[in-house]
């Protein structure tokens, strides 16, 4: 392999089947076989590259592909022998095409391998495939058109709603209860149990039974390695359409809304609230007393300690802030050694002057 | 299933039924018959609620529950028909409702499962269950009554106790050693090669063999996906009884004292040592020389650089300090872009007046 | 086991022998013979304890270590009767005590175990060690000498280099590429899909098909519950030598350099460029739009939202500064509420001029 040229999507289709693909419209010749699908920085004369708007400057300066996907609007200096594929939204138009080109994740075999492990009582749908060293527990059931991937787990009396998939060694404790669509990625765990305990008089910490249950709703995805433990008692509970990414942990009792997208590394004490519609960045928390209100946005490195407003609130920082206070506050540190250089200066003044 | 209405745990048994289980005082009709242990705000007439000290107004002002279990000393108005059961402990008596009442997690068969691989030369204890698709090498050991779930890995030569659980996914490294009643929870690793490696003359790394061993004493908890890495040589140590949540690494050569408990994204370089009794909030760290005193407190997003006093100190910040500086530090910051304006004025005052 | 006293590292070698194996020079008995290789702290007589620069001092006071291995520079105080191993590289020499002396992690038997699953058309070169429980997909090749451990995965399609190591639990996606040495630690997961979503019109979050690729170079390293997702098209890449630790998140598409060093608990948003020789600290993270230069030094709970400069600048922060620029914010920072108070004075006394 070439350094610098990993494997690349190969198209192998006219410009003029892209653009039908996308209803695009061409400017340039259309009748050009594109070989690949590459980012411009990489791409060559046979290949077709997407440019979004934010990258577009950086993009047209040094790109040497011969067919680029751009925006409707993009205002571009006409380049000779260049190929303009135009759509209204290029990262729709992208999927598009690596949904049609790109190969997908292969699945295990059709049915149950003889070497999975699927205990009495559980009942698997139509169309479940159920990968070699997989086990399902007693009593299990397994919805229409479902994936277990080798190495998965899913507990006693677990449900799984249809066309969902479970990636290697995804786990799913015994009576939680997963939606349609949902989508466990590798190592992920969803149904252990909460880190709950109290402390005995002697300072030991005693664990508490945690009795309750996961709930997650339809087309949740949640990432590698990330944790979703059960409840103490009840429901620990994720909304239909929520996207959790990777080494996320959520605690018992917690429970989401719908739609809201979770980055990577972020942490939900026990009893924690997250509405609908919210978007939290990396690295950050949210303590188990606390409510972020439906269409928070929420930034990297935040700690919510307390009930937000609404009110689509952007908020930033240890403790949490709006995004412009902290903005302010930033700016404002770099300041405060020159400050503290100036008051001293005004103090020693003032007292020379005998005050 | 009724959106907000998830799984809750049946009761079925009558007020005294309960009260006698709890050793607690009624208040009430006592003869009722309760359905379900819900949260004040999800419960209703025939369903017994738990109220702690700082969720009682709250509670109070809202549930609809027909009975419910509180402190001896919380103080609340008469409502006609309502049953109150108190205790001296709220949350122990809800740990003795949920241990009762509660469905336990289900364990494997008794015995060892046909399609897991114990190897030659291991030694089970009785009453050992080992589930499908689990790994047990050469030469170790399981202590009485421990469980080990579908998909547990446990290397050559490693010792658990009596009455363990390691859950499925959970690693345990060759030659580890786990005490009495170690819970490793789903995915989570003890014994793994710790990150060890000196750089060589063209600035290489190179793997430092990491040979030393895990010793986790009785009662220890590894929460979903931590890590607790092997020494280099000698021994990682973790005290009796301490507990780690999710998603935390604790590095090479690391010591632990007894009864500490760590939140989820903790980090622990190798080296580091941290007492007996702390308490560590979340994406929390302590540097590999550093040492954490016997029964201090750290908040979250806090790191600790060197040795801490002792003598319970409470800790926040990066780089730490006694959380009651750093709350002085974040209530200064918002005064900070005020601060910076007012000197620029006494300046501008100073200099009109011709200093 | 003796409270404080782990297993240790039987040595059962003459002070000769060891010296001979690191080029030592030996000042003191030769030919006495040592039982135990042992931190300084906990060495007795008959023990060799190791002593770096950084430790020597402490190391010195209160050890009891009958035998130091030591820096060829380091001044000693003379004590009777104590064994001095003088080498120019500590470091170097202990590793090569402890790969001598020391138990190697056991393997595997050869061949493939009759509880592992390869799938008709994977190819395994000689000398593969394929662990019971372990899964290798369609068209898998796994390079010479490679050791897979139980419950590894390997997905169809993925090309595994000679000599690897991969742990028990670790994940390779289909079609991913791993170089040869290549270590994937308990738990880790390369080629996992990426979270890449767009917002529809409703805000509901559809998944983008991620159908590239993850190609890690030789040597490098990949630590427990660390993930490396796959590019959304295109390719993942980890250049030769680099080495993750636990609990790690690497987006799609982003691109590392060689030899760079990633500690535990970093995150790189899809999409982010990391130099060669970069070191980088716990809790750090990188945003998808930004490039790290080579040989750039970042701190801990570092945040880096922009290209860095290159010319091996240390930076530190949230966001991210030079270290010097963070450090005097930091002092700055503990005079602050003081500095209030002088301005607060200052201001009054002007005010009570008149002014």
């Amino acid at each position: 392999m070439m350094p610098g040229r990993g494997p690349s999507m190969e198209l192998h289709r006219t410009v003029a089947e892209i653009a039908a693909l996308v209803q695009g419209r061409v400017s340039g010749p259309s009748a050009r076989s594109l070989a690949c699908l590459r980012a411009p920085e990489r791409a060559g004369p046979d290949d077709l590259a997407p440019v979004f708007r934010d990258s577009a400057r950086r993009a047209l300066e040094s790109s040497r592909a011969g067919t680029l996907l751009v925006h409707d609007a993009l205002e571009l200096p006409d380049v000779a022998g260049r190929t303009l594929i135009r759509v209204p939204d290029p990262e729709a138009a992208l999927d598009a095409i690596t949904a049609a080109c790109g190969a997908p994740l292969p699945l295990p075999e059709p049915g149950v391998h003889p070497k999975a492990v699927v205990e009495p009582g559980a009942r698997l749908g139509d169309d479940v495939r159920v990968g070699p060293l997989a086990y399902v527990g007693r009593g299990a059931r397994i919805g229409r058109g479902s994936v277990l991937w080798p190495q998965v787990y899913v507990g006693d009396g677990a449900t799984i709603g249809d066309d969902a998939r479970l990636h290697p060694g995804a786990y799913v404790g015994a009576g939680s209860v997963l939606g349609a669509r949902v989508v466990l990625r590798p190592g992920s765990a969803v149904g252990s149990e909460g880190f709950g305990f109290r402390q005995d008089a002697q300072g030991r910490h005693v664990r508490s039974p945690q009795v309750g249950t996961v709930v997650l709703g339809d087309d949740v995805e949640i990432g590698s390695h990330s944790t979703v433990d059960r409840a103490r008692f009840e429901t620990t509970r994720i909304g239909a359409g929520t996207k959790i990414d990777a080494l996320v942990h959520v605690g018992h009792n917690c429970t989401f809304g719908e739609h809201t997208i979770i980055a990577g590394h972020c942490a939900f004490a026990g009893g924690a609230t997250v509405g609908s519609h919210v978007m939290m960045g990396g690295m950050s928390g949210v303590n188990g007393m606390a409510t972020v209100a439906d269409g928070t946005l929420i930034g990297s490195y935040t700690l919510i300690d307390d009930d937000t407003r609404g009110g689509g609130e952007v908020l930033k920082g240890i403790p949490s802030m709006p995004l412009a206070h902290w903005t302010r506050q930033v700016l404002s540190l770099r300041r405060l050694p020159g400050l503290i250089a100036t008051v001293r200066d005004l103090a020693r003044r003032k007292d020379d002057r005998g005050a």
